[in-house]
């Protein structure tokens, strides 16, 4: 239906998560539209990614240098670790302004089906970092689902013997969701970890 | 939220159509975690695109080369033209397979609130491939909203003169749609253009 480059073009679009080939298509023409500096900076920034962007050597998260942001900030609390599994997930957090410790990134979380075990996952540097660190807390925020729930549980069991406060994310009723449209199992949790009200 | 790079790559994604800030930071945590190669390569074709793509000289099409695909076609009737906006209407027709004319591409609809006047757009080139080719038949499928309506309504009186068969795209319900969720435009549509049936 296209010709040489704008079918390459909607090709590699099409690769790119949550673009389907509808959307492929619009980008594609958009871009054939638009401004040639436009489209020159982001085929640039998607170069510049590839060369500049790195890994923290500490936690894992996405960094330009050899420490990442977070880590180099000395305003931040070196006594909490909060682990998660992608660098996305940091960022969730940081916009809660909820959490002012450090992060350690997994890099996913255990999944025998995807052939992800604990040696896939950053597990030796967290405990590298549990020894040798004035750690105090281990906030446990892997997703709250399957794979999730097995590697926090893995490594409360791996970390117990350090003597460190372990910590898991609540679930529970999102706020400004509807009870009706929850499914029961967070709504199973929801009841689990009912507080009681101060009045 | 994010550092130098990565906050550049959102930021470039997040303008591209249809990517929202949360897509954008998707694609973007794909792409930092994506084989170089291939984010190279989606780099790659962008540069391509624009340095090898042009508009055909005759129907306005995207193209390679000065004459687009169908243009060059010896197997297309040159005696019907389907005008239409942009070059994406071209493929959504080509995919129907019911067309084996040629097309001409205006590159967008007459809107006065966007200071786009039919000068804006390419009628002159229209007109001259009317006077001097062998076409009888002109179908205007322009955009069956405000301004594509007012665009066919143009270029119908503008061609009148030319004695040609001037016809435009049918309107009515949208095959497997639900006749409930019409909305009511298109449901008198349906009405005024009924047909009868031959049993």
């Amino acid at each position: 239906m296209y010709e040489g480059v704008v079918a390459d073009l909607i090709e590699e679009l099409g690769r790119l998560p949550g673009v389907g080939p509808k959307s492929a298509q619009r980008i594609a023409f958009h871009l054939l539209q638009a401004d040639s500096e436009d489209v020159t900076r982001l085929a640039e920034v998607l170069l510049q990614v590839k060369a500049r962007i790195r890994f923290c050597d500490v936690c894992g998260n996405v960094s330009e240098e050899e420490r990442c942001r977070i880590c180099r900030d000395p305003r931040r609390d070196p006594s909490v670790i909060c682990v998660v599994e992608e660098p996305r997930d940091v960022v969730a957090i940081e916009k809660t302004r909820e959490f002012r410790g450090l992060y350690h990134v997994l890099g996913g979380a255990i999944s025998p089906i995807d052939g992800i075990g604990p040696n896939e996952l950053r597990i030796r540097q967290l405990m590298g970092r549990l020894a040798s660190d004035q750690v105090t807390e281990l906030i446990l925020a892997t997703d709250p689902n399957l794979e999730g729930e097995a590697t926090a549980t893995y490594l409360a069991r791996l970390v117990r013997p350090m003597g460190l406060r372990v910590t898991r994310l609540a679930s529970g009723l999102p706020v400004g969701g509807d009870l009706e449209y929850a499914d029961e199992v967070t709504l199973g949790r929801a009841f689990e970890g009912r507080r009681l009200i101060d009045v």
